[in-house]
């Protein structure tokens, strides 16, 4: 039986050989790079037609697309991630998180940006002091409930 | 001799007193309103001008001015953030940092996004299943060097 | 300036004083004792005109009401509750955290309760073999965007 | 010798191969779905004729009907859990904790809800403004003892 | 308001002053010294006349009677206590926690001892090899619920 | 090479196939059920007469003999057990550690309840009120040195 | 009422105003440098003819010596300390903590070296390749119990 | 590739075989008890010709000479040792930690002990009221450099 | 598949039975000695060119020179390092943090000094009271951004 | 009785409000930037004459030579820091430890770089692509003792 984790490294493994990005994977089944790359990660579920659909075009066996198309369970390691791309994110919610807060309630009142009706974009943007990246989040208002 | 935490305080009171809203501070002294609010909760230094200028307007000590200035020391209590509206994105760090370091490097090279020379928008957008927010990170691509 | 700490301890000690329960307290102002209780512990916000209305028949000072209909920021100090009757709310949902998950998304799909458009009511159910507590929760179910 | 572990991966097998949902699953041997669930998950030891039966019905080696019927070591690896589905009860208990023992002794003394003379429903309640999730736990009051 | 906190310092003030014995304090109202001294450490809260009666014979202000009858919130500060006389309670857990639930479960089925309708006592017992300490801990057995 | 973790297996899996209590096991070697308990879990050792015994009782390699006779280096997993039948003696610690202290210095000295010279029996107690679990431990006191 | 630590600083205020060593303080109440000086930081206590005697030689309010000879908590903040002159022993017992068992169980049997029934001496010894510090610790050895 | 694990295995099992202590083992290679075991252990490295020996002596294969001669990485799991014979000396640094620290410094200056220059010897010593454990340490006293 | 830590164990086998220096791997494909160390134990990404020359030149598998270009994800186990001579590098950050936080900044402004585009040396200096380590870090300041 | 911290306090608002670096303070006691600023920060011991220097000219209170020129202890408050300019160099421990290891070890042989016997420089230096911080650190090589 495949899990998650074994469907990754087929993913990375195929990746590798027929030198695919991210990109193209994600194009190929016309989903969004984020999704696409993080549900290959085995974070995220991809809808079944879409999880065949992947597992066909890199040629990995059909039990693949059915793993894809399961309802994960999201878990990492350690709360301060140590890979600096990664711990760089985590130092912002440190350092922006009550700022994040006090406009989110500023602008919308008593309540949270979700992390489940979400959805995020990564770009690369050129400019003469240097490239950047542009990292854009966007979640679903929820506020709330009193009773 | 006010410290960064005492400065913080007396914005909050002044805030409540005067009914005044975030955007309307960072309005007052022409900066964004994600940046302002981190100074005035003593995660950034304004620049000199701007930090007198906020302590007029707000009416703090003419010292309120030169601790908004100083330099932070940036201090968080704890790993995991409790309050949900902040969680959400410690979660988000979770469940798509790798994702974001696959996509950052697939899209630059090997290297990081910059939380230093970093800028962030918080925005409210309307939708018709439910307003939703938007947070737009940029930072500058920083290459790993090689020697 | 008044914190939501500082109110905390004027309730419990007028509570204490007055000789009243979390049920009458929350009766007169007509909302739900979960509720109102987990506003004066700090953990939610009230309606502005039931805050007001709180802080009178409680005979609080004004500023009181203000406070009580800010917005709060949730905080808890360690990850492993101590109290024993918190803790076993711990164990339960270390118990059966897998479990509820398996069966929120075998009957809704990929996605969550939600615990912010969330309710919860606390009862005493008489029985034979000793009485019963029951906490009944309802969230609403989020699904996870595929974008 | 079969463990607690290995039956778990059977279960989920057979469950996937047979396209079985756990509330089949428990309707098979007349129990309910929180409980059968978290015992298939090794969280529970189920009564052995139950265990046979549950066996039997899904295919599996006998020697997984002795195994079910053992009585587990209840184990988790992380205090706060990193699942969003998960972790949104953990939540829960950091913000409504102390707002359950206030009202748990209010009503009834210094005491307790017991979590092993307990039970647990899950049910998806449709409503116009979106479909919720109820949890509604039950569990024998227990009174601290002066001696 | 007295906290549970303060009243501990006064009985450990009056206890000095007076040279009382925890076994004497006990005496005095009646019940336990196991009991008697959580009570005073904040740990337990005694029945309002006992409770009443001890501030009486301590010379305490009235209202420590109150706080002593009041529903404690149990906490403690590390999970692995310093102190060596408590650490090897710590210790003995560790080694033999296992072992406790092999013969617990053996002897009565699926299910724990409780720790909430529970009594302990502490006595010492003469013998030629150097005196022993013997605890002895009573709780009532309770079986896991099937449903 | 057999470790302590592979006889323990072996136990359990003869225990099982055998039929056999812990009770039964350490009548046949002549020791109590709590140390032939701990010693099979790998957390104490048995004199080298008595763990031959075991061993040829049990049909174990000659070799499980010599293993069950080594010192053990007790160890464990996490300072908070989660099996709720151990997490109990641990809230025991938890809120009864101080209490032990006071009153094992008040009846004897500086010191402490040794954890090394030291024995413990489990027993079942019948109770109109429900059965009841009696944990006795016995550990010679130990006083500070003072030099 | 003095506590420990009131003690400790009153110590710490009369020792540097006069001058004083840990040295001249212990030989002043005829007991070692180890055990009085650890006395006075509050993690020992003195016999009670003894802690009166440096309560008078140094100054101190009667009650201090009081306070030297209550049994004290003992209590430290971190589990790794960070002073670099005390992290080198934490280094020590983590390189060395299975050598020290290995050995000691090897010239003694199935047991440890007692922390309680203990004392230790700290010294200079001059060497021509630089001066050494040499500690000495002696503790009773004591057998585990088999019952 | 043997590991330093690997060959802590082999001299384990080659010791148990032939009945052999450490002490002979340190003799036959003319070094110290501790430090050889340290060695073995994989805490520290034997010059290349005792490593060699050793490996001859034990008759281990030739390869295990040079890893005993290998510089170890020494690494530890747990800040906690959980084993009661290696807990006692952590709890002696953490009772004595500070007064090491002050008589290190008053009779030295400001400095430490070294544990990288650094010997350490146990021995049982007899005595009437029963035998004790000595350890003896000694480090080179290390100046903090000023500049 | 290889990974980043297969690579490590080949080169270190490779090195150990050629009795290579990692300086003279460095050499081999002339980069730094830091760098490539870092690189071969999966720290850090050698260019593609290089990455090959080393594998041939250690007679590596083709895949290795794949696997040393790939960009890795940094990683490490513990906090607070284990091994002495690791450790004293995380106590010089714990000593001197603040020091080297409040130099950078008064020499530069408010900023860090980056991590990224970053190098280092390490070198053995010759010295008449016992030879030094020299170990030079530089790296790119980056002034915060203000906007 | 002046503290470490009430000195730090001290020096810090002498220096706001003299307007003087840490460099000219260093100079002005003839000692270099990084010794004297951890002096300061409470993490170093002057010198008794350059410590009453210092309390000279920058106008403190005698006793603050005194408190300058004590041992102090040495802590800090987490081992992973938040500020962003401390965390690179914890990063950078994390990320070239055990290179830093592998490089001492090969220059050297089995020993580590001491922290007890060590400077630090802090520089910038000008670079037409952005100035770039040094900082170097030097130690004296210790060698492991083998007994």
């Amino acid at each position: 039986m495949l899990s998650k984790k074994d469907v990754t490294e087929l993913v990375y493994e195929r990746k590798r050989q027929a030198g695919l990005s991210w990109a193209s994977i994600a194009d190929g089944i016309g989903m969004s790079e984020v999704f696409v790359t993080s549900a290959c990660l085995g974070m995220n579920a991809l809808p079944r037609d879409k999880a065949d659909l992947l597992a066909t075009q890199l040629g990995l066996p059909q039990e693949a697309g059915v793993v894809l198309a399961e309802y994960p369970t999201k878990t990492w390691n350690r709360d301060v991630p140590t890979d600096p791309c990664v711990y760089r994110f985590h130092e912002i919610v440190g350092v922006y998180g009550d700022t994040l807060k006090e406009l989110i309630q500023e602008k919308c009142g008593n309540g949270i940006m979700s992390a489940i009706d979400f959805d995020m974009r990564v770009e690369r943007v050129a400019s003469p002091k240097g490239d950047r990246i542009e990292v854009s989040m966007s979640g679903k208002y929820l506020a709330y409930n009193a009773w």
